[in-house]
Parts: C-alpha cells; sequence; structure tokens
C-alpha cells in the first residue's frame, strides 16, 4: 500500500499527480531545482516532508534524469522509481548507465497534458479517466510494477502495457506528428497581416492550439524520438507534393479530404472511450425547467440506455436541440415512445 | 428596417441565421430541397410563412447559386439577395449571368461554421462576436449593403468590408491552408492501429478536428480559391522538406516550434471565440443506469439551467466524468446541493 510518495519537478505533471494523491490521503513532497516553483507546488498540494517514500516520480524531463538519478537514489535507496517522460526507450539507457537496479524502474508515460505547463497550471483530475502507458522492462520487479500500478489507479486513469519501442513508434504518430504539422501551420501565418489574423475562427485556433507549446520541451521530445518520426515527415511531405499536382481536380482533392475525413473518425470520441456506431434521436423542446429531466425519466421508464447527450442551445433562443445517443434498437424504442406522447421528436439520424 | 427574411437552404449556416432572427422577432421562412431538413430548421426556428421579404439569404453552395437565382428572383423581384460562400470572386461571376442586377446582390461571407454540418447542427448565437466579411460590387446599391448590415448587426456579428480578392487571399491562409494542414495530418494515422488511437489526446483530437469536414463543400472550397492556395501549399511543401532535413540538429528543431509559437501568438485571443462564458462542474459517477437521470432531476429541483454537458468514458473502468457547463452562480449552486447530498463532485473549473 502507497502512503509516502517523493515526487521530483514541480511541474504541471508532478504537481497534478501530488495534487490528486493529497487529496486521497497520500503523503506526498515535491522537490524542484526551481524553488519557487517548489514552494508553489507544496501549498497547493499541502505538502509535508516524506522520510522514506515507497515511490519516487521522477516528473523532470528525461535529459535531466542522469544528473537526478545518483542523488535520489543514495537518498531512497529502497524506493522504486518511475518517470513520466513522452519518449520511452531513452530513460531505459539513463538508468542503465546507473546505479539504480533496472529492476526498481519503471518508464510510464501518462497520455494527458495542457498546452501550458506549470505547477499553476496542475489539476488534481488530470489523469482522471486517461490512460498511462508504462513499459516495463524484462529486468523490471514485479514489486516494482504493482507499486507503480497503484499510483496509477489512485489517480483515476487507465494502465496500458506496451513494449517502449511500440509506445515510442505510437506517440510519434498521435503526438509529435500533430506537433509539428500544427507549429508548420503557424508558420506560414508569417504572410498574413493582423488584419486578415483578425477574421480567424475556431479550425484556424484549434489547429494551432498546440503550436503554442514550449520550444525547449518539444525539441527535446521530437529530437530524441526522430527516428520514428522521420518516416511519418518523409510521407506528409510526400502527400502534400501530391496534393499540389492535384490542385486542378476537384475529384482528386474530394478524395483528398474525404480520406482525411475517414481517418479522423476513427479516433475515439471521448478521451479513451471506443468509437462506437451510436443512433442519434434529435428532440425539439422549449427553453424551459425540467426538460431534460422529463426525456431521462421517459428513458429510465422504458429502460432504453443513453450513451450521450448533445445539447445546441444558445442564451434568448427559445427552443433548444437536444441530441440523444443510443444503440439503434433503444434509438427505434424511445423516438417511438417520445412521439406518442407528444415529444417534438425528429427523423432519427444514423 | 428588416421584418421579413426568406433563406434558401436549411444547412447549419442558413438555418443558424433563421434561429438568430426568429429570436429577435424577425419573420422567416426555410426553403430547402432536402425536406425533412427544411421540416427541421423551420421547426426549430418557430419559421412562417413570408410573403414580401425585404432580404434572400442564399445559404447554399456557390456552385447551386446559378441554379437558385432565376427562380428566386422572380419569386422576390423587390429583394435585396445575398449569398454566404467561403469564395468571393465566384459568385459574384453568378449573379453577373443572372437576371439579378448586380445593385441588388451582396456577396458576404460570415467568419463562423463549424466542423459538423445540417440543420441540426445549427445555433442561434454562432455568429455573435463573430466577423461577417462583405464584399460588395461597385454596382451594389447602398441602400442593399444598408439591409445586409441590419442582418449582420442584429446576428451580433460585426461587419468587414474588403475587396473581394483580398478576402480571399486571407481565407486561404487562415481557413483554407489549416483545412489542409488537418486533412493531411489525419492521413498519417492510416498506420496507426486502433490501440494506438485509443491513447489519443486532446492535441491530436483538436489538430484533426476540422478533417471530419464535408469532403463535397470543402473540394469545392478549396478548388474554386486554387490561385491563392497553391502559393501557400509550396511554401509549405518547402517548410517540411527543410525540417526532414533538420531532424538531426535539436538546434534546428528548436526554432521550428519557436517560429511557429511566434506566429501562433499573433492569433488574436478573443476574436471568434464563443461569447459564452461557461463553468464546468465535473462529477465523476458509477457506470450504472439512472445517474444521469437522479443529477438531471437534482437540477431540476433545485432550479438550475444545464448549458451543455459531456461526458467522459474509459474502458475497463467502472466510472465516467460527468462535466456540466452552467453559469457561473448555478455552478456554485449545483455543486453544493449535489456535493451535500453525496455526489462525487470535483472542483469547479473556469
Amino acid at each position: 500500500m502507497l502512503t509516502q510518495v517523493r515526487i521530483v519537478g514541480a511541474g504541471l505533471i508532478g504537481t497534478s499527480i501530488a495534487l490528486a494523491l493529497s487529496t486521497r490521503g497520500i503523503r506526498v513532497e515535491l522537490v524542484d531545482s526551481n524553488a519557487s516553483a517548489a514552494a508553489l507546488a507544496n501549498d497547493l498540494a499541502k505538502a509535508e516532508a516524506v522520510e522514506a517514500p515507497e515511490l519516487v516520480v521522477l516528473a523532470i524531463p528525461t535529459e535531466a534524469i542522469p544528473l537526478a538519478i545518483e542523488g535520489e537514489f543514495l537518498l531512497n535507496p529502497n524506493s522504486t522509481f518511475m518517470d513520466v517522460g513522452s519518449v520511452k526507450t531513452e530513460p531505459i539507457v539513463h538508468i542503465k548507465n546507473s546505479s539504480l537496479p533496472l529492476s526498481r524502474f519503471v518508464p510510464t508515460h501518462p497520455m494527458a497534458g495542457r498546452e501550458v505547463g506549470g505547477a499553476h497550471s496542475a489539476r488534481a483530475d488530470l489523469f482522471t479517466t486517461r490512460s498511462w502507458v508504462i513499459t516495463p522492462t524484462p529486468e523490471c520487479s514485479r514489486e516494482s510494477e504493482e507499486i507503480v500500478r497503484e499510483l496509477i489507479d489512485l489517480l483515476g486513469a487507465t494502465a496500458v502495457v506496451l513494449p517502449a519501442e511500440e509506445h515510442d513508434r505510437a506517440v510519434a504518430a498521435i503526438s509529435h506528428l500533430p506537433q509539428i504539422a500544427s507549429t508548420l501551420l503557424a508558420h506560414s501565418l508569417e504572410s498574413a497581416p493582423a488584419e486578415w489574423l483578425d477574421l480567424a475562427g475556431a479550425g484556424l485556433r484549434d489547429t494551432t492550439r498546440i503550436a503554442a507549446s514550449d520550444p525547449n520541451l518539444w525539441s527535446e521530445i521530437i529530437f530524441s524520438n526522430r527516428d520514428q518520426i522521420v518516416g511519418l515527415v518523409q510521407r506528409m511531405h510526400r502527400e502534400l507534393g501530391e496534393l499540389l499536382e492535384n490542385l486542378e481536380s476537384k475529384t482528386a482533392i474530394a478524395s483528398f479530404i474525404e480520406k482525411g475525413r475517414f481517418e479522423r473518425s476513427r479516433i475515439p470520441g471521448k478521451h479513451g472511450g471506443k468509437a462506437r456506431e451510436y443512433t442519434y434521436v434529435p428532440i425539439v423542446i422549449d427553453d424551459k425547467p425540467g426538460q431534460l429531466a422529463a426525456i431521462f425519466n421517459e428513458c429510465a421508464a422504458i429502460s432504453v440506455n443513453v450513451e450521450d447527450l448533445n445539447i445546441e442551445h444558445s442564451p434568448g433562443q427559445q427552443s433548444a436541440l437536444i441530441t440523444l445517443a443510443l444503440s439503434s434498437h433503444d434509438a427505434d424504442t424511445l423516438s417511438n415512445h417520445l412521439s406518442a406522447i407528444g415529444w417534438n421528436v425528429h427523423p432519427i439520424l444514423k
């Protein structure tokens, strides 16, 4: 049972872990070479000194591990160690070159983050419902892995075991290439005067959001994982060249957009959720209290299970559109039932 | 003064305009070749028949204008006409080739949209705080321009006058290139198995959000504006090639990220954002039937108004994270109430 945890690094990830553990009654202590970050983080997490931590979390950039590890191992000779870096083959090399036995080190990567960093951006629920990859080496002890799994469970995340190399290939595709594409797109704004940028909508804003990320952090990540990234960038370069040759063909452009739309649809709808096939029941309601409760009561009464819900409503608008996502069978049942008792149900969308 | 508006096209833009006008007491009627879209849109907007509209809004794809315009002009010989297409040089050519005098046509482009289309995605506040470009020709009458400006004002948007050619250059950079970059990035997911996509976070989701857009709509837009787009794509292609050559240099990668960060920071923060300021109440619930109904019953019992809702599931987890969007006051009330009766309410997010 985890009772004491020491966290090295009072950034977004370290502080969020501390906040979450502290909420659950576990003693935590944060240390950081930046004294004011450490003070803020310890204050936020109501941290106390920890003498014998079962677990030491290295929440620092991977390149900083060699410098930190000897001192930490000396201070905590009986602890299990884990890191939280975005590339997983590299920290294993650092630990191999250190005094810490590999049996006591668990490489991990929480699939959570924000484009803003630092202790002040920390959230106790940063990891809730997220996946947390662990890439244990063959040398890793069962006991160390269990301690890390306990931490992940406590934080409300789900442990996913992957080989380190597969993890690095996966994040190249789902995290590092998006960073490169977003940055590349932001570059093209160089030729846009301010009056054009004033017209920008949510599309430009969302696609370039992560272009605001920290250059030091990201040059480190991309450089460390360049072997996995290079093939993806080559492919992107080739496809962009093909599009250039096809700009005179509306059909070719449509295929280009259609293929992107298909691949995009493969991303699960919510963090870690499955890409399930729902059927949608649109209902137009008046904007008055109790309408949603009434609909959910009807759902409960006829035992249909609502998987997701969307509300389109704006301040001042006298109607709202409720769209319920259900299984195909439940959608038919609910649509017939609500229509029969007078709700304004529109045709089902598949 | 605008009193009656006829809207041709019951898609996202047409229906959103109808919702907003109807809220402000203006009579609207929507027509669409798709009867069920027209029915839903007219229902949502509480529309009625309109006999003598001062304004006819062509909320249809630019390529559909030639087919629609003669009939609409015959029906509404005294009205002003406007379109809402994403490229502005082309509709002017269509009107020149029609019976409608250019003096009565105002080319416009609202800088608002969603990656989902159709009447069911419409919102009365879609245009609130957004820019709405108008590109009047020299022939355009003062009276017609004033009618269109009144509509834009009513919808809470801000009219911005630009020459049609400059508009098309601007949207190539701030709208069409982001669409291409997002689609291109989504293509690269082809090689990612489903287990990798399960790990995807907000970065991938945001950068590929608009890749879900309609291929017919977008091939039309990109093809129409290819003369303005081609130079931007060439430049992006060249820069991606340079990055490929620089992947062995951490300093060069950092400069690449840093330049993107700088250009991103030039995008104004407030324009284009929703004027809604919601406060979010996160609630962790057990994954069992009736939980949502119970929460909405509590909301109804204490008369708080839920504006939006998000459900996050995680595979293999017995809990779900429900996030309710409310006004700041209602969020406090609900959070205190649900906590007091034993719900697992997390701290409010602003």
